[in-house]
């Protein structure tokens, strides 16, 4: 099976409750066209995504993506994703794709075509990029503005910042700038100096001693694989926290990683240009934590 | 001729001098799948796009969108837009299209699939919707929260504040949530106070007898219709000015419009639950000269 394989989900026929669920998706050439230019994903970023990692042929725990892509609908207001149908395409998907390497599992939901009766949904399986060197090396990373203040997500809800929505490209630009000033990713911070979040990851610092991440208030998205790695680190007896950072506070921290699901952990080297401690002894164990199957 | 009418652009053929531009682009079956799941505009809302009216045959201004496009392209990095491919492609569709009635022509620029050889390009035209009512009767709006401080679009450019990109799913959610409060459109302001534009439209208002919209500051997307409309009340010896303005400058206005390509100008008549005068003259005109052949 070549990849990207690539699963065409019908979200109506799982509303047939007299439908076998294996029948409302099917495999699609992924080299050939398979969606309208009406698609309202492609001409609005209207839609919402995960992204899970596949390792060895074990889906790195799905559920707590699924409920995220469930969070992000109802932010959005799209249709709630049909849980026995996507875990039904997981589940098939995997049995499709290659048993060994590391792959990343995208599962796609759209709002559908333009006044259409129905969201278009998909899921397609990626070989992963190499991450060695992120994960062992280290990234160089710039803080951006956000632009928004630290308040704004129960103040403005319609600006989505809990969901994972398909409307990526300032996620997109903030990465080229980080590029252009040298370095390899980028650390969002709010206009009033409070640390958010990558544009494709979460971030975890150890300041005196404590893992601490941004507090998921609504501004940020909740990180799976932080969540994952918080509760590998309580069960290791490391303190942990889920409290607000301020951008000084990150500054003086002892080890900074950016997680997320196929990267994984990236421990940061370098920070708006001061070198960053790798703690490697925490880095390795962290990255042979998150290769293992975690459920 | 059926609507939507869609041709499918090749901007890399068009790159070939040899090629005549004609063979660049060829007519699709909207209705049938034209896109791949890996096309980053719907994976990642990476794209621009511009809304073109034609009216009764004739293409209204397109060299202003276009000059757009171009802009949208050089805050995103995305590939120069080919302007003699796509007045080519304009011009070619203009001809396939019914002559009579109003039509929204769309150019969307995508950046392609992704690690793919060249952007994707379509342009599509459909039926406009019927907004005789919103441009008589008038449109109730409700001022949102756009997160963003006023000076924002300076300060952190890789927020992409003055590209119109695909990316458009909080525009969306912020019309849906003007429906939600029982309006019908919705004007963002800075979390600073200042009028900024509505999702899909910009703000026109006469305040003191004179015609002003928000300076395009880089915060908000230069107005096509807006530029135009000034242009013509100019003619006609009313004052027109480009300047910050407060939302409480926003509530004491004679009369306020949000002018877009295809809804033209549609008076509001209801601001956050006040009512707002209808000057029935200077809409009647408006109107007339927005259908007219501009250019």
């Amino acid at each position: 099976m070549s990849l990207p394989y690539t699963l065409l989900i019908d979200p109506l026929a799982a509303d047939d409750a007299t439908s076998a669920t294996a029948g409302t998706f099917r495999e699609i050439d992924a080299s050939a066209p398979a969606l309208r230019v009406g698609e309202l994903s492609t001409q609005r970023g209207d839609g919402i995504f995960e992204t899970i990692a596949v390792v060895d042929g074990h889906v790195q725990e799905s559920e707590p993506h699924l409920a995220r892509l469930v969070r992000s609908a109802e932010i959005c207001d799209l249709p709630v994703p049909n849980l026995r149908q996507w875990r039904a395409a997981i589940a098939f998907a995997r049995e499709q794709v290659p048993a060994e390497g590391e792959l990343a599992m995208k599962l796609v939901l759209s709002r559908g075509v333009e006044h259409g009766p129905a969201p278009t949904a998909w899921l397609s399986v990626n070989a992963a990029s190499d991450s060695t060197d992120a994960r062992t090396k280290g990234i160089r990373v710039v803080t951006l503005d956000r632009g928004y203040d630290h308040g704004v997500a129960e103040r403005a809800p319609w600006l989505l910042l809990g969901a994972k929505t398909l409307s990526y490209a300032i996620n997109m630009a903030a990465l080229r700038e980080a590029h252009r000033r040298g370095a390899d990713d980028t650390i969002f911070v709010t206009s009033d100096g409070y640390v958010m979040e990558g544009p494709t990851s979460s971030v975890i610092a150890r300041i005196d001693g404590v893992f601490v991440t941004p507090k998921p208030s609504g501004s940020i998205l909740a990180g799976t694989t932080q969540a994952s790695l918080f509760e590998h680190i309580r069960e290791h007896d490391f303190p942990v926290a889920e409290r607000d950072i301020t951008v000084e506070e990150l500054r003086r921290a002892d080890a900074v990683w950016l997680v997320s699901s196929v990267r994984l952990a990236a421990p940061v080297v370098d920070l708006d240009g001061v070198p960053l401690a790798l703690d490697a002894e925490a880095n390795a164990a962290f990255t042979r934590y998150l290769l293992s199957p975690r459920d």
